[in-house]
């Protein structure tokens, strides 16, 4: 078996990072983890995502202590991220009817899901510590950031140089639970 | 500016590969791959991948002859592909429902779409091409496997050894286009 590559050794080591350096992140570094989002691929190069990077500190810290109330509280260790970057999907009508109606899957959230790992992992290359953020209140950050309906709030992203490591390894399923030749278990 | 790193060079190279050498992939590179699936970021730590791989030459084909035919046929290049890995979802149900009714996004493809592209990325490091398929006839691939109710069919990968990489370059989005510091265009 040949040895780890680059990618598989930087593949093992992503781990979701929630502590970071209180110091900006250079713009050259965002831009080439976004570049690294906009290569994706998607289906039918349709390109769905659209990315607002927040590193403005009033206003990353304003829409975060919107984005991060009440019930999604448990998110608001996100506000001292120096970055945010709110990501969007532009939907496509025809190929995301399609995918809805035909095929019973939204292909716009596995693409966006593919480019923002990209970015995640560009991140990490360059030092940079990224967290997906699920949890928080989508119609308060639309409404901050003026965004018109025409874009789909999916989720967001932190970033920011690592400060700290997380303490435990997360739970993992074992290859034989997830991965199966020739049959389904 | 610091110099491209392998992973940032290998978003650059990375496209998707339609054309496969006639040989099969090595076992111990496929399951590589499925390990860079495996260790992917997912809401709550659901996990919630799981993967058929079809590396048997009479089952693929019989299977691959069902998935990409009638509406399908423009998938049926994929029938010469040597590996093809089916892509399912077990759903947690809290999760899920948080995300599809609070959010209002399917966290579970964004997290697939995560863990499929390390599995992409991981793929070319070895030399090997991949393409997501989206269009195909997911009822009769769950029919020809067994798949039961509990998995959502979410979509395929082909795989091989590279034959021959796509002659034109696809458009992008520029820059401008999908990023914005600080404000929704």
């Amino acid at each position: 078996m040949e040895d780890a590559g680059p990618l598989e050794r930087l593949i093992q080591k992503r781990r979701t990072i929630r502590k970071y350096q209180n110091r900006p992140v250079e713009r050259e570094k965002i831009l080439r983890c976004i570049e690294a989002a906009r290569l994706g691929p998607s289906a039918e190069n349709v390109q769905p995502w659209r990315f607002i990077i927040l590193d403005d500190p009033a206003l990353r810290e304003r829409v975060a202590r919107k984005a991060f109330s009440g019930i999604y509280f448990t998110t608001r260790w996100a506000i001292k991220a120096p970055v945010l970057v709110v990501i969007l999907a532009k939907l496509d009508v025809i190929t995301n009817r399609i995918g809805a109606h035909l095929q019973n899957c939204q292909f716009y959230l596995l693409d966006i899901g593919a480019a923002v790992q990209q970015m995640a992992l560009q991140a990490l290359e360059l030092d940079i510590g990224t967290s997906w953020l699920g949890w928080f209140n989508g119609k308060k950050v639309r409404r901050e950031l003026n965004i018109p309906d025409k874009y789909h709030v999916v989720a967001m992203m932190s970033m920011g140089h690592i400060e700290r490591w997380p303490r435990h390894e997360k739970p993992r399923r074992t290859m034989e639970e997830i991965a199966w030749f020739n049959e389904c278990r």
